[in-house]
């Protein structure tokens, strides 16, 4: 049973494991530096739908068979899953995962997803109240650009600081297990408003809230940033970036040896025009189940922490003026269960 | 510590308290047979904000504000909590609550959002990890007219089959007390679609989920229509309710006796314009909160089944043709705590 560090930080007694996982992306994805980690990538935007929205959904659905097929699990293996996107009422999920026929907690941290998914899964799986419980999140640049932005036709110029919402899917099985990669602890994020009201300009929004939960992190497990090979945020992009690194320096924290961005991962921001990089849920989502898990499951990484990043505005909001909340969740995630042999 | 019953049913060894709870209602909804339950009525639609949305999350405030004054609590006594509402990208949810500074999991659950987060606030409070934790849900007439349907201003036509949405809003806070009323069981719901694409005929397309919940939780823990004083639905109105009564009386289940929907009981329909009935999130959130609860904990109802209803489909997904997927979550909350009892 997972055990209370603080209101919001939770150590897992019986760590549980991510005993499976699967990524898929897009073709520009699959351009860049992460093309190679996937477990698939898909030229056709359209996934063989009709339309983006469509796509999108039959991107998560083919993520989430895939994490099942890898860990040779059926879908009635699955108790339940945790799943959300940042379609306008989350139908990327709802859509896409229908058949499955799984019982669902849909949820909605925008690209904080992710790490929403992972920490609720994780959290259910060391109370014992789950087997098998999956946690998947998607974006696709078509689908995001029209909802949030202009159709795509109109050929909008993008700013400098805005970012490339990417087309990608990554889903994980929580299991409990005992072999790596294990969910060791969890922060719960809350809504950080700096009053940032630039949608174009997310990254600097999401910093203040990727900073406090890292902070809070850090202090309730009184662990260090050098504990961590890596410490992960979501879509901070260039920008944001920075600008976490400057407000946690200003706590006396010093991540930048340790922090990585999946925004700035995803894409060669020399050669591909993505401006202050990738961002959507399924960025983070991407990655982390393309990249960072098989790293830990192999202990070429051991500790990392990984914080997916969400802004949580909608277009009527920034029409009315509105400033953008962000939250962002942090989740431990290791090749070791060091938490467990000390219990024993 | 939850034990698993099933797949996807839950029974609390410890069940939670909900210790405090509110509802806060609009103008139509303050006359109709519901009125007099509420804790507060507000005339101005706007809440006193300058948009519809502004005043949906403004709503939703007052609404948590009023369940932490019931309880005697402060906001920093809130370890975590749920939400999530209609709007896209739930900000009547985001801005409504970014200022109490509570941990937030955001929750996407269309109309079953009050079950959702029952659930889970539930489940994490028997499993130890969570002192008082808060869930939340609202819905507002005209900022969901608008964005779902058409603007105000237009005075578009409404079906015979089309629902109000209510101006409502509900909030609970579940706590590891001893006393009624209790939760003392839940069941995860599954998306259900059965093909209905009529987006003004939502109870149609949500009582199929309500049915599969309903059967799935009296099958699990044995226990049979006749043991509750109630079985509620959250707003399949009267095309809905009808229909919910004919599928379960196919499996060899009659809840007609124990059968409320609180999309029925908001109006008085006979003198209030609302076709079908109410709807939306606020609705079952605020009657649970304003009129369910009350009589638990008095006793004067001793064992509910609250089966919020929620239809997962968006404006886009219409356009495309797409049918409505649906899905509503048990929970059954009772004036006695039998199952603790039995485990001394």
């Amino acid at each position: 049973m997972a055990r209370k560090l603080s209101r919001n930080t939770f150590i897992m007694d019986n760590p549980p494991t991510i005993s499976s996982y699967a990524a898929i992306a897009g073709k520009m994805e699959s351009q860049g530096p992460m093309g190679s980690y996937f477990d698939e990538t898909e030229e056709d935007g359209y996934f063989g739908q009709k339309t983006w929205e469509k796509g999108e959904s039959e991107l998560q659905k083919r993520t989430l068979a895939k994490a099942l097929e890898k860990g040779g699990l059926k879908a009635e293996n699955i108790d339940y899953m945790f799943a959300g996107d940042l379609l306008n009422q989350c139908i990327g999920s709802t859509y896409g995962l229908r058949d499955f026929n799984i019982p669902l907690f849909g949820i909605y941290g925008a690209c904080s997803t992710m790490s929403e998914g992972l920490a609720l899964a994780s959290l259910m799986t060391d109370s014992g109240i789950g087997g098998h419980i999956a946690a998947i999140t998607s974006s696709h640049f078509c689908s995001a650009e029209r909802q949030f932005r202009f159709p795509l036709s109109y050929g909008g110029v993008r700013t400098p600081t805005a970012q490339w919402t990417c087309t990608a899917s990554g889903a994980v099985i929580v299991s409990p297990k005992s072999e790596a990669p294990f969910v060791r602890a969890c922060t719960v994020g809350k809504i950080v408003d700096l009053g940032v009201t630039d949608a174009n300009n997310m990254g600097a929004a999401m910093a203040p809230a990727a900073a406090y939960v890292i902070k809070t992190f850090l202090d309730d497990t009184s662990m260090e940033p050098s504990d961590f090979d890596a410490i992960i945020t979501g879509d901070l992009g260039l920008v944001g970036s920075e600008l976490l690194i400057e407000l946690l320096r200003m706590e006396g924290v010093d991540i930048s040896r340790q922090h990585k961005d999946c925004g700035l991962m995803m894409f060669d921001r020399d050669n591909q025009d993505v401006h202050a990089g990738g961002s959507g849920c399924g960025c983070s989502g991407s990655i982390l189940c393309g990249y960072f898990l098989d790293k830990v499951k192999s202990g070429e990484l051991n500790n990392i922490l990984f914080c997916a990043t969400g802004a949580l505005m909608s277009t009527t909001a920034s029409q009315q003026g509105e400033s953008i909340p962000s939250i962002s969740h942090a989740v431990f995630i290791s090749h070791e269960c060091r938490f467990k042999e000390n219990q024993n």
